[in-house]
This record gives C-alpha cells, structure tokens and sequence, in this order.
C-alpha cells in the first residue's frame, strides 16, 4: 500500500530519514564522548526506541512511569525517568520496574529523595538518583550548587539510594559553571558526579560546548518538526514525520478547510512561525485557525489553490503532541507502507 | 474508591453533575419544542452517549467517521455526521454504517454530494443528505441562501439521496435570515426543509430565539469548563469534569510545579481568561505555562501556598480536547469512583 491510499488525516514518518535522524545524532555525541540517552516521549513506540538503543544509545529517557512500564515491557533496559515520583502509588510502581530493569530517577527536593529512600528500602533494592537543577528554564530543579549539594549528600547517605550525578534541561551557558560549583562542594564529601545529563534537541548540535556534560537527552530530533527546521538545527529535507490531510471544503474563494484540526495537530505554535504548520504544496498558504477537526487554510498568498479533496502533507508545529493524538503512526519508505505502529505508550499520564 | 486515592493525573467526571447538565439542556429544549441532538466530541464515551439519548435527545453528533462507527457499535441508533466525507474508503465506511444504524450527513460542494450519491446509489441506499451553510463564522459551508438551494436541488434529484435539511454552526443573529430566503427559494421546487439544525454550547440557552431552528447540537454542556463558566452559560458549580494533579516540584517561594502539561490539559486557552486552567484550591495561582508533562505555576498571588505532593483540581480551560488526552475517564458521586470510562471513540480521526 502506498501512503496515497491511506485514510487521512494519517501520521507518517519516513522510515529511511528516521534512521538517518537516529544516526546523525548518535554519531555526533559518539564522536563527542558523549551518552546518547533519546526521550521516547516524541514517539512513545517501542520500536523506534529499540532502533536508537541499536544505534549506540546508552538507553532511553521517558517522562511518565507509564511510559517506562511500556517501554520495560517491550524489552529496553536501561531507563532514566528525570521526574518527581511523589505518593505510595508511584513508588511502589517504580520499585516493581526497578526489579527488571536498571532504571534511575531524579528529585529536586528533600521530599521527593525522602519517598525514594523509603521505598528502596522497603524493596531492599538500590535506586540511582539525580539531582534536578535548573539553570534558568525555571521549571523543576534545585536552585544554587548549594541546594544540589545538599541534597547529592541527602541521596548518598540514604542506604538504598545511589547518587548517580546531576540532571538539568535544557543544556546552556550556565549549564558548565552550575556542574563545577556543585563538583567542588562535594568533593569535600567524597561525593563524585558520575553521570551529568543534559538535553534538548534545539540545542543538540552544541552538546560538546558543555565541557561538564558527559550525557545528552533529546527527543524530537527522532522525527523533526517546523520548530526544529526553524531554529535550524535540521533541515525541512530532513524532517521524518508529516501529517496527510485533505481539503474538505473550499467554501470561498481563498478558504480550504483541512480535515485535521487541533485533535490531529495540537494547538502548539512552532517557534519562529506563526500558524499551524507548513503545507508543503502549498507553502505560501497559511493554516491560520484550528477548531478540533477542522484546519482552516487561507489561500490568498496562493497562485495555485488546492481542490475540495485534493491531499496534502503538512510539516507540523510540534511533532511531539501531534504524534501523541494519534492511535496509531504509518511507517514508510518511499511512499510504500511498511508498519502501522500503534503510539503504545500515549496517554499514560499517570 | 475515592478520587483522592487516583494516581494523578486523573480525569473526573461527577456523575450527579452530569446527569444535571444532560437533563438541564433537555428540559430547555423540549420546552422551546427543539430537538436536541448532543455532539459526542466532548466526551467519545458510549455509555454518556446513552445517557444523552435516554433522557430525550433525537440522537447524537459526530464529528468523525470513526466516532460514529464507535457510537454504532455500542448501539447508538440515530448519528447526524455533520462532516463533507470524500474518497472511495470513506463512503464505503460509510454505506456500512448506512445499512445498521440511520445516519444523515452533511455536504457544501457539489464535489462532496456527488460522491455520496454515487455511493447510495451503488449500495442501493437512501442517503439523508444536509445542506451546511456559513453564518459568518468562516469556516465551512455554503455562502448564499442561493448556493444553499441550488445545492440542495442537486441532492433532491439525486435518485438516492434524500434532502434533509440546513446545518450550521454556531446558531447566531445570521441564522434565521438565512434559513427563511433559503426556504423561500426552495418552496418554487416544492423542496421542504425538514431539519434546520444549529448548535454550540456558549449560544445553548438563545437557541430557542432562532426561530427558524428545529434541532440544537451543544457539546460541552455536558461537562462544562473553564470557558463555559466565562462565557456564563454554566456555574463553576455546575461543571462536572476536573483534572486531579499534583504538586511535584516547589522550587522557589512563588513557582509550583503540576504533573499535568500540555499532554493532560492540552495548549488550548479559555474565552476570558489567560492561563491553562484555574486550580480551585488556589484560585489566585496562575498556571502560566505548560510543557508536555510539567505545568509551570505562578503563585505570587497566592497567601497560602500549595505543597510538595499536594493534589489540586483544576477547572480546565476546554474539556474536550483535555478529555481527548486520557485514556481513562473517572465517574465519581460525591467524590466515590463508580466507573472507569475507556475514552472509546477518542484518536479516530480517520
């Protein structure tokens, strides 16, 4: 079957860019002495996940236990879950994974280290954790090299807690300077930092900028999306994953309705562009609005207009949510349809 | 089980409050001798579908071609799919469902009728086909009261297809104007308009002033939201659905961190509001920002201030596309679960 035949609106991705993308980065970090840690949140299928481990990566980065237990389940062994695990549910979840695989957590505070320690003991298990710091997102994280010391000394006293390093995101120009500061307080303690794990795909190509890294976490490098040809860190040519819509209605003049709207898409923006993505025949056009299943399309910049259910192929805002709405993403290599994957680990919040 | 036992996050629906919002939006259109014919969209759960129709609905809305055949298998009679439907695949689906359940469409181009008529035609069926006309929302939809009934002439003689009627979306000012010259161009062919069928939920209680109107298609009544509240169609007391999160970061004095992002709650904003939600606990917190996982909030505002491991519930921004994102929806009274919901009919876009 050749993607033209699919029912749209469908979520495909280019098998042959898809390699391409796992290679491109994992041979830039290997060349770096950097681990390559990707975060399956982009794609949540086991089986791309399995593709960036035989590629070279150390193991994989997810952000909800959920997604852990899936990816677990589908065989990867080496999982890094950089979240606060809070409540005896959670914990008890990841005391159950951390008996099959090596996984390893982060906290950003006392109470959050307190529930790990409690629970790996009542495992009798040793659970790695790092410490989150923030070096200006201002999301999660420690604040100073003083508060991830103090808490590095907490973790490394707990008796079945291992302190495995420190985690932030994304990588920046405080990133280094954080690390050192936090390295020369624990030296003191004999406390070393094993693992300094860093991320982000906008700033991959910069990842051995940071002397004190020694781990990097991106995601959406994996498919590509608008935002990422945007700030340039790939090329539209590159891009793995598209949406295929057709035109439902031409109601004016200089008006297409697509039949994907924000279920198919995301309300997210791309950095650097206004609207909701670039359809690639018809680039001048703009997808100004977005109800849940109607995409609205102004023409008037367009020479060449499309036809009521005329297919077309949109580049995305943001790969990362599109791909989360769908049941199920089509893999292909030159048009022809290898695989249906099913998006195994979406919609596991908890 | 009570809802503060759930893992977070967790979608909750109050079923006291539910059953009050079906009944209350039926009452009101029964009284105005409306038909009300409820749009699943918001909820894509069969068993809330049931309640809709048990307490007087004439059948139910969808939007996608998969929700409908969701909604028939799990023994939904009556399914208006105000939606053009083009390509061989879809109209095959189509005349399945044709055979097993009444299901009427919509159309507003030539392209999209002829289709159908050749698919009724070739399956041997009679279509219920109406006309979807633009009141100046610009979206789709005929233009003129004139292209409306040169449309429907075209599905009136078609041999299998039957003209049902207008649609329109949202009801306004525009309605009944366009209704009436409608009617009056079409009374020379002798064509009657059966249905006139309007809806929205922020214009549900000025249905019955749209004289021309037969037949409401409200959504997110059945829940309600943020933007509900805002637009004052619904009472904050009167909204069913909430998302439980949880607190899991408190990095400095005035920042919180939630374990819902944009992949629980969705980028979506709310008529009258800024932010992703409002916290109920802490009405003065400003959820300012979301990532996928994390929800960033802002708690200058604030003279108590939530913990780490605290749950809090918020009143989402747009239940339907925050709906779309669980897998699971919870059913409680007064805070005891009762149900698990699979979200049956949700990532059907196709």
């Amino acid at each position: 079957m050749r993607i033209d035949q699919l029912e749209s609106p469908a979520a495909v991705v280019d098998l042959d860019k898809l390699s391409a993308n796992i290679n491109r980065l994992q041979s830039y970090l290997a060349e770096h002495n950097l681990a390559n840690r990707p975060h399956i949140k982009t794609h949540k299928i086991p089986e791309i996940a399995h593709m960036q481990v035989d590629a070279g990566a150390v193991g994989i980065t997810c952000q909800k236990l959920g997604e852990a237990e899936v990816m677990a389940q589908a065989g990867i062994k080496d999982i890094f879950l950089p979240y606060n695990l809070l409540g005896g549910a959670k914990l008890e979840r990841l005391m159950h994974l951390a008996r099959r695989v090596r996984i390893s957590v982060t906290g950003d505070s006392e109470v959050t280290v307190r529930g790990y320690a409690e629970a790996a003991q009542g495992a009798g298990l040793a659970l790695p954790v790092l410490v989150e710091f923030d070096t200006g997102l201002g999301r999660c994280g420690v604040q100073s090299p003083q508060e991830a010391a103090e808490l590095a000394r907490i973790i490394a006293r707990a008796s079945h807690l291992h302190f495995g390093g420190l985690m932030t995101y994304p990588s920046n120009e405080q990133t280094d300077g954080f690390v050192a500061e936090t390295r020369r307080l624990l030296a003191a303690d004999g406390i070393p930092l094993e693992v300094v794990s860093a991320g982000g795909s906008p700033g991959m190509w910069q990842a051995h900028t940071h002397k004190e890294v020694t781990e990097h976490r991106a995601g959406t490098y994996v498919y590509g999306d608008r935002s990422m040809v945007n700030v340039g860190v790939m090329s539209q040519a590159e891009v793995a994953f598209h949406v295929i819509a057709t035109v439902v209605s031409r109601p004016t003049a200089d008006r297409a309705v697509l039949d994907a709207g924000s279920k198919a898409l995301s309300s997210d923006g791309a950095r650097g562009s206004t609207g909701f993505g670039l359809i690639l025949e018809y680039p001048e056009a703009h997808i100004e609005k977005l109800n849940e299943e109607h995409g609205w399309v102004d023409l008037t910049a367009c020479a060449a207009k499309p036809q009521i259910g005329e297919r077309v192929t949109l580049l995305v805002n943001h790969c990362c949510v599109t791909n989360n709405l769908f049941n199920e993403i089509v893999g292909h290599r030159n048009g022809e349809v290898e695989v249906n994957w099913p998006v195994a680990a979406r919609g596991l919040l908890q």
